[in-house]
C-alpha cells in the first residue's frame, strides 16, 4: 500500500514526506484492529515532528509514517476484539493503550504507561491502512462520513479536553478567554459554548478568524495587533480577568498575557506550543494563577466529543487534499493559508 | 507607642526597618479589632519587601510599619464585633476583608475586591498595637501561646493551602516532594503527613533540614547539590514521577526540575519566589504539568490550621527576639542564618 | 403598612393569611437594608408553612409576615452599607447571614449559625417594605423588572443549585431527567440547557407541563401516568440509566424511582418535598445512587443565575396578583391550577 | 478439587453451603488467570447471598462456589498476560472486567458493562482454585501472606472506597462518625485516621469493639444502647454535627440517625445493609444531607488500600477456619461471635 513517510528531519515543508510503497498491517494480536482509513487529518503537531521537535520527547523509528488524525472503515480484527466488526466506521483515538497499567485504570489513558501513539512513535494514517487497536477505537454514530469527523481524533479531543478542564471551573457569568481561532481554537469555541454559560472573549491576530469567532459564539473578539490586550480584558472583565484562558497558540507572547489577564485564583491552558514561558514565580504568587499543560485527551472524551458532533453543537471546517499532495498541505499550514482543518484522503 | 517601620526600600539588612514612635491605633469603626501584639514573625517575603520587590504589585505608602505574622491580645473592639471581646487571645489572618465582594462571598477571601493587608499594605504588627478587623482575627484555643503560634498566620496558613491543594490530588502511595526545608517547608511537610497517606521526598542543601524533615516524616531526603535530582527521583518513584511537587524555593533551578521529576498530570507548585520559569510550553503539553500558584491561604484554612496546631501534627521550630534587634534577624534571615521561625516579641 | 401574615397553621388556604396593618421597618443596624417590596413570589413552600410543616424544623413567631422571594427598591441603609444605596433597584437573596461564622466564611451562607430567613423564621416580603441587610441584596442589571425576576430570589435559585450540583457530574451525552415541570422545574430545565450538553429528559402528569418541557430543551417527554417509567427511561438511555435525577416533586412515588432509573454511581435530588423515602439500604448499595437533599442556594448562585436570566438563557413564567388577593394564589396553587410562578404586588 | 457450594437458598446457616467435588478451572482465554487460593474472607455478603438477599439484584446459577474475597497464587496465565507470572502472590479484586466498556475507560469499573464477580455470580474462592482475569489481580508486597490480607478484596476496599469518598468532604477538624466497628468499620476507622485529621467518633452496642475503636485512632466513643445519639454528637461537635458519617450497619435505627447528627451538607453513606431508609424528603432538604450508596471500590483503590497495608496503616484482625469448617463460620458471624474476619483456608 502506499504511505507518507518521514525519513529525515527538515525545516523544508515542501519535502517533509515521501510517498513509499510499504507492506499493509495485520491483524496479529488478540486486540489488533486495522483500518481502512477514509479520512487523515493533517495537524500544526505534524510540523513540529518534521522538524525534529518532538525527538527529544518521544522515540522515533525512521522512516515513519505520519498522520495521528484517523477515521475509517474497520477492515480486520484480532480474535479477541468484542466492540467493533469488519465493517464497521470508527475514528482512532491517538493512543493505543494497555488497560492494565495504573494510569489506564484510572481512566488516565493519555498516561498510559505502554502505548504506543500511531503517526509520532509508530507508523500512522497517512496511508491506505492503519494498524490500531480495541481501546483505541469508537464507533460512528449512523450517518457520520469520517472523512469530515478523523480532525476530531486529536485536534478535537485536545481542544475539548482542555475545555472541559476550563468549564469545571467556569461559573455562569465567569469570563473566558480563547487565544488563537485556528484548527483547534475553532473546536475549543464551539465546545466552550455548548458546556458553559461563560463570557467568551476571543483573540486572533486575522480578522477572518475573529468573524469565524464571532459566527462560533465569542461574545467579544480582539485583535491583538492593534489593541492593548491587558486594557481590553480590563474593561471587559469589569477589572476581574479572565477565570480562564485556552492558549491555542502558545508562543512567548501569548504565555506571557497571563499575568495581566487572567483572574485572581484562574488559570492560563496552554494547548498550543513552540514557544516558551518566562515569568518570575513571584507573578503567579501575586495573582495566584497557574500555567496548565494540556495533552490531547481522554477515550472517554472522545465519546463525549463524538456526542457533542452528533447532537450538533461542534462543527467543523475542513479541506480534503489527495495524499499525493501532503507536501503541500504542510507548507501552506506553515504559512498559516489553512483555513479550518486539511484532511488528507489516502 | 513603639513601631518598627520601612522608609525607603534598601539591599541593605542591617538598616532595613527603624523603631519610631507613632500613635497607637483606636477601634474606629463597627467591625475594628485593636490587638496588642505578644509575636510577630519575620518572613522572607519583609525582607523581599524591604527590597521593593513588592513595589509593583502591592502599593505600599512609606513610611509603613512591616509584620504580617500577628497574634496577641484584644484590647479595644467597635460596636458591631461578635465574635471577639476584649482579653482574648487571637491569631490575626493577614488579609482584612471586607465580606461582600464576589470573592468574599465564595470564601475566597485572599481575593477579596476591597482587602488591606497589614503589613504590606497597610501599617502592620512590629509594633505594640495592630489595627485589624473582626472578618481577620481567630480566637486561640486553650494554653496556646501567640508568640509561638504567630507564625503560622502567614508562614503556617501559605504552607497549609498550597498542601491542601496538593493533598487533594494525592492517593496513598502516591509521590510527593517538598523543596526546601526551611520557615514554610517544615510545616508544609507536617501537613501533608497528617493529611494524606503519600510518600514524601524532601530536598534541601543542608543537611541540618534534611535531617529535620526525615524526624518530621519524610520517606527520603535528597541532597541535590550532590546527587542528579531528576535521577533520584526516578529511582524513588519507580520511573512514575511525583505526581505533586512542593516548591518551597521558587528559584530558577527549582521551577526547572518540574518536567524531569514531576509525573504525568502532576502539579508543581510554587510557594517561594525570587527566582523564574523558564520552560518550553511543550514541556508542559508533553508532560501535561501545571504550575500553580499560591497565595497565602483563607481564613476557613487558617482555622484548619489552628486545629492541626491543637491536635499536636504541627509543632513550629521558633526563636524569640526583641522589637529593637529587628534587623539582626532581617540580615540573619537574608543569608540563611535562622533556623525554624524568628518571632519578634514588641 | 399593609401586612399579609399568618396568625395560625391550618389546612384551609382560603384563610391562610390576614391582611394587617403593621409598623414598617426602620434601618437600625449599622449593616440594615430596608427594601420597597416591587414583587414577592408565593411558593409551593408557603403553602407548607401554613399548614404547620416547617414548624418542627424553624421557629416561627406567630403573627408572622410571609413572602420568602422579593425584589424592589432600596429605601434606607444603615451606616457602613456600601453596596447599594436608596433608589437601587435590588433581588433579596432569602438567607440574611452574618459574615463571620465557619459556614459564612467557606461561603456556605446557607448554613450560617447566625441567620434569619424573612418569611420562614421573622417578617418577610408580602408587605408594603422588608428588613433584609447587606450580605442578602444584589443589584439588578439595567432594565430588568422587580416583579418578574422576584421568583428568582427562592424558586429559581433552588432551582439552579441543585442543577449546578448535577450538571457537575454530567457529560455531554450522559442522561438527566427533571421531575416536574412547574415553579421550579421549568427553571431547572432551563438552567440545565444552558449549563451542560446533557440529554434531557422531562416527566410531567401534566400535557401542558410536558409541552413546555420541550419547548424549554427537554430532549424526550414522559407521562408517568400511562407509561411504565423504568422501561421508558431504559429504553431512552439504551440501558444505562439517568446519570442525575432532579426530582422537583419529592412525592412518595417520585423518590421511589431511584432505583430503577438512576444509572450506577449517579445521583437523585430532592428538591421538592411532602412525601417520603422508603427503600433498603441494599438498593444503594446495589446502584450506587445517592439520595442527595437541596437547600436552597448560596447568594453567589443568586449572582449567577442573574447572570444567566441577563445572558437571556432563562425565562420565568409569571403571573401578577394583588396583596388583597394572596388566600385566592394559595388555594389554587393547593390544587394545582397555578401556571408558571404568581408574583404578589404589595 | 473441593469447593464449598451453594445449592439453595436457606435462612439455615448450619446447611448452608456444601463440600463438592468439582473440575478445577483453566486459563482458556488470553486474558485468563488462575489462582492457588490460599485465604478467602467470609463476610456478612455471604451470609445474605445464602438467604437469598442477592437474588433480586445479581443472577446466581446454582450451584455455585461462594467467596469473593480471595488471594493465593497464580498457577496458571493465558497467552494475553503480562502483569502477572506463575508464581506470584496476589490478591484478587472481586470485579472481573471487560476494560474497554465506557465505565471501564472512565476508571469505574464497578460499573463495568460486561463483568462477573466471582462468588456472588460465578464460582468463587471457597475452593482450591479460582477462575480471574488480568484485569483483577493485584501483586502482592514482598513478604505479605495472601492470608493475612484476603479479606481486603472485599471488606477492605469496600471500607477503603466510602472513606475515600468522606475524606474528600473532611477539613482538619471536622467531625465524622463510624457506626460499626465489626470486620469493615475497624478497617474503614484506619482508613480514616491514615488519610485524614478529621476527629473520629465510633458507635458500637459491644464495648469490644468500643475499646477496638479507641485503639485504632478514635477520638470519641459512643455506645448507643445507653446513650441518647443524638445528644451526643452535639455534645462532641459543638452543635454543628457530623460532617461525614459510615454506617457500616445500614439497619433502619442507624440510616435514622441521620436528620439528628448529620451536618448541614454533610453525608451519610450507607455501607452495611439489611435495614432500610424511612425520611420525609423535608429532612434531607431542610438539613441539605444526602444517603450515599456504596459499591465495593474500584481496582485503583485496592492498589492504594494496598500500598495502606505495606504502610503499616491499615492492620486486619483475623482469624483462620478450615474450609470444612465453613457453615460454622457462616452460623458463627450470623449471631455476632466472630470478632475481626473470618478467613477461610481451602
Amino acid at each position: 500500500m502506499l504511505a507518507a513517510r518521514l525519513h529525515e528531519y527538515t525545516e523544508e515543508m515542501s519535502e517533509a514526506l515521501s510517498i513509499d510503497e510499504v507492506d499493509r498491517p495485520t491483524a496479529d494480536t488478540p486486540d489488533a484492529v486495522v483500518v481502512e482509513v477514509e479520512g487523515a487529518g493533517w495537524c500544526q503537531t505534524d510540523n513540529h515532528i518534521v522538524e525534529g521537535m518532538w525527538a527529544e520527547y518521544a522515540p522515533q523509528p525512521l522512516p515513519m509514517t505520519l498522520g495521528h488524525e484517523n477515521a475509517g472503515t474497520v477492515v480486520d480484527v484480532g480474535e479477541n476484539v468484542d466492540i467493533v466488526d469488519p465493517g464497521d466506521q470508527v475514528i482512532c483515538h491517538p493512543h493505543v493503550t494497555c488497560g492494565t497499567c495504573r494510569p489506564c485504570r484510572l481512566g488516565e489513558d493519555m498516561y498510559c504507561e505502554n502505548a504506543r501513539f500511531p503517526g509520532l512513535t509508530t507508523d500512522g494514517g497517512f496511508a491506505e491502512y492503519l494498524a490500531t487497536n480495541e481501546r483505541a477505537v469508537i464507533p460512528l454514530p449512523e450517518g457520520v462520513d469520517p472523512a469530515e469527523i478523523a480532525p476530531h481524533a486529536d485536534a478535537g479531543i485536545t481542544a475539548y479536553h482542555a475545555v472541559k478542564k476550563a468549564v469545571d471551573e467556569l461559573n455562569p457569568g465567569d469570563h473566558a478567554v480563547v487565544i488563537g481561532v485556528g484548527g483547534l481554537g475553532h473546536i475549543g469555541l464551539q465546545c466552550l459554548d455548548a458546556t458553559s454559560a461563560a463570557e467568551i472573549t476571543a483573540l486572533d491576530l486575522k480578522a477572518e478568524a475573529r468573524d469565524l469567532a464571532a459566527d462560533l459564539g465569542a461574545h467579544h473578539v480582539v485583535d491583538p495587533s492593534s489593541a492593548d490586550v491587558a486594557a481590553e480584558l480590563d474593561a471587559i472583565t469589569d477589572g476581574v480577568g479572565a477565570r480562564q484562558v485556552l492558549d491555542f497558540v502558545g508562543a512567548d507572547v501569548t504565555t506571557g498575557y497571563a499575568p495581566d489577564i487572567t483572574a485572581a485564583g484562574g488559570d492560563h491552558h496552554i494547548v498550543g506550543y513552540g514557544g516558551h514561558i518566562h515569568e518570575p514565580a513571584q507573578a503567579l504568587v501575586d495573582g495566584e494563577f497557574d500555567y496548565r499543560g494540556t495533552l490531547v485527551g481522554r477515550y472517554a472524551e472522545l465519546q463525549e466529543l463524538v456526542a457533542l458532533v452528533e447532537r450538533g453543537d461542534v462543527a467543523l471546517r475542513t479541506s480534503r487534499h489527495d495524499l499525493g499532495d501532503i507536501n503541500t498541505v504542510a507548507e501552506r499550514l506553515e504559512h498559516g493559508e489553512i483555513e479550518g482543518r486539511a484532511v488528507v484522503i489516502p
